[in-house]
């Protein structure tokens, strides 16, 4: 498994469910990946232990060892000092000043790097697929939740707080619907998998008919962007009209983001982007056309990542390899 | 005047109505001034002959001359390459593609510098008001439009098109009024000066009273900020809540800028701030705090500049002193 002892990097993407781990060579080739549910009521001492394993699973699994791994890059739900290797903040794992990447060292042996996820996934987009040409990209992914990656002169751009890119939680609709974290009219209570399943709620409760509750259920808090897609390529008009109703937001939101930021190119992902991308993206890219102030936007590219679950293992692999010289 | 025969830098604001420049000396200390102008029909060329005027206007007023000055910063409303020294495009002066530096080193035979102005008000405040200590400032602007200026680690930001910081465009909210540019909901459409008029000539239309027809007469949309300043410091309740909505939307702007860019310090600016201040800011931070997410505005700084008018002369005094070493 090549000569080298030192060849392959590990990305690992610590999520508030799951954790997932990967294998890559120095190409960015994933040649294995692991999976681990997080446990995140165990504590954070558990939690990294739970890490660690799921990166010797991963590792395992390509019949390799930890002596061939030349670095491991982590990407962690919430404010991360890059510098200092801890997890200042992280509201979904119930963690602050964590020193992540002390721990992981400790447990692997091998030079370990931390970065935000959403960072994450953005840099694993931009040195894939965008073979980290563009000076400046934004990625945008849209889930659950909706966050934000920023790489700024090439490099991830975390502000004063370590909490830069919670584009969630920017401001679409004064005095819109009420989101999770107090506020109202947040883009991710505009455009987030849950907001779109709470408008459809909605509309059904208002009497209007939708395929999803015969795939789902009544349950429709629970929906997944696949429902959705199902829903609507068996003519379901109500999912049709709410997931188009989301894109527009989230072309308005690359709009602020082309305004304000003014990046090259601008990469969508998260789950309801994978599962959705044919109905949303040519939306998505109209709409943010439209409100882009004239002169911003010329040449700028707003595309699809196709990295799926793959992004935020990628990324960590990225940061590993950059890391680690 | 000093023994070193270059110890003197100026800055010059290009405004579309009018041409501002100043001489400073090492410690940012504005020495004299003097403003022209700008007469943007008669063409690039002419204006910038007036450019050039203006700035040995300002240097003669200090009894220098040209010999005296190691360099001239110049900002311009559109969007700048500082490394050409060109400027790309300027809707409000009819400019694409001008040679801007080139063209005024030519004639006056100084080093001149040349910036975004939203990112040269930002630059100057950031310098003589901030120290140059944060690594990452917002300035925001408040007048007739609603401009940014970004400076990310230490240094001006412009992004792919050199035109980041349109902030006046980001949409706050969906469908809301009508804006200059075409778009609904932008943040300029619902706070600028323009808007705070248009919201006041409304609600007159409707019956309400204001203190300020009887000050401007019926011609609301002129209104200069002072004007407000005077009527709700005489009881006029319509002005009041007017600019307290305004400062609202300021508010809920600064905090996406804060979710999105986390800068360590926004400083707000222009005609508005400048003449509103005592009523704006209290609001302005409140609110900000309010829609930041939890955890991404600890220990950021919401402040108004005092600079004034002598922002822009700053910031090109800055850019000059920075340049010409």
């Amino acid at each position: 498994m090549g000569d080298n002892p030192r060849d392959y990097f590990v990305g690992a993407d610590l999520g508030g469910t799951k954790i997932l781990a990967g294998v890559f060579d120095d190409k960015l080739n994933c040649l294995s990946r692991a999976k681990l549910s997080t446990k995140a009521q165990r504590g954070a001492n558990a939690v990294i232990e739970r890490v660690a394993r799921c990166i010797r699973d991963a590792v395992d699994e390509f019949d390799l060892d930890l002596k061939s791994i030349r670095g491991v890059g982590v990407g962690a739900p919430g404010a991360c000092d890059p510098e200092s290797g801890r997890v200042i903040f992280a509201p979904n794992l119930g963690w602050e000043n964590v020193p992540l990447r002390k721990d992981l060292e400790k447990l692997l042996d091998v030079p370990v790097f931390i970065e935000n996820d959403c960072n994450l996934l953005t840099l694993g987009a931009y040195e894939k697929e965008l073979k980290g040409k563009p000076r400046h990209v934004v990625g945008i992914f849209v889930g659950t939740g909706i966050g934000a990656g920023l790489i700024l002169d090439g490099k991830p751009f975390s502000g004063f707080n370590r909490t830069a890119g919670e584009i969630g939680h920017m401001v679409l609709e004064v005095g819109g619907p009420k989101c999770g974290c107090g506020s109202k009219g947040c883009f991710e209570a505009l455009a987030s998998r849950t907001a779109i399943a709470r408008r459809i709620q909605a509309a059904v409760k208002e009497g209007q008919k939708t395929l999803l509750t015969g795939l789902v259920g009544d349950d429709l808090p629970d929906l997944r962007s696949g429902d959705l897609r199902k829903a609507i390529r068996r003519g379901d008009k109500l999912a049709e009209k709410v997931v188009e109703e989301a894109a527009e937001y989230i072309g308005i939101a690359v709009a602020n983001v082309i305004n304000l930021i003014n990046p090259e190119v601008v990469v969508l992902g998260g789950g309801v982007i994978d599962a959705l991308e044919e109905e949303m993206l040519a939306i998505i890219v109209e709409t943010a056309h439209d409100y882009a102030m004239q002169g911003t936007d010329k040449g700028i590219d707003i595309v699809a990542s196709a990295l799926g679950d793959d992004a935020g293992i990628t990324g960590g692999a990225v940061l590993a390899k950059k890391g680690a010289k």
